[in-house]
């Protein structure tokens, strides 16, 4: 069966809180990080909450990569939808955990836009 | 266990392509549908790809709403992440499956954010 894209679901804990609140370190390690998966950036937006928080998303070309933070908790979620096939879903966590200082990291993949498949041509 | 959030994945097959393409309609149909949620729209981005298909998110207080489409498939890929427990994520399928005449929707929802449970205090 083919899909159309995958959808990489990371739950991210024990991140450093004062970089959870940080929206610029934010905003560029998850433009830096679509780059070094060699997505296409075509747009970002990042928000700041009150007291504390950050959402962002950096919409490219492939789809999407968010994130939304937590610092009370030490949390962060973040996704990434690809449609593209050769974009290299592991090294995402690697350079999270490494750039967020998370202790632990829960991961789950999820193929989107599954297509039927073929009719199946009998054999003359 | 608790969650900090609840990640609904929508894949919309069937879609009247015509309405994949129409960034405009989609723009006003997710922040309509944020709203009707009773989410809080923040910011939205929304671009059109050459030679169709269109991706946007609406950023908003809870998380994010997003969509990616393919029109050449009549598909389109829908995501609402919301941290906000009363948010009826099931009147989301509802919605777009009637306004964007899908014919056939597969549904998921994940848990975000599952904190630890708390210690176990041993009765007295």
């Amino acid at each position: 069966m083919q899909s159309l894209g995958r959808h990489a679901l990371l739950d991210l804990h024990g991140c450093d809180p004062e970089l959870l609140k940080d929206t610029r370190f934010l905003q560029d390690l998850f433009k830096q990080t679509a780059v070094d998966l060699s997505c296409t950036v075509i747009e970002e937006v990042f928000h700041t909450f009150s007291p504390y928080g950050v959402s962002g998303v950096v919409v490219i070309a492939e789809s999407h990569l968010a994130i939304h933070t937590w610092p009370e908790h030490g949390y962060a979620a973040v996704d990434l939808f690809t449609c593209n096939e050769t974009t290299e879903l592991a090294r995402l966590a690697e350079i999270l955990k490494q750039r967020m200082g998370a202790s632990e990291i829960r991961y789950r993949e999820e193929a989107r836009g599954v297509l039927p498949p073929p009719r199946q041509i009998a054999a003359v």
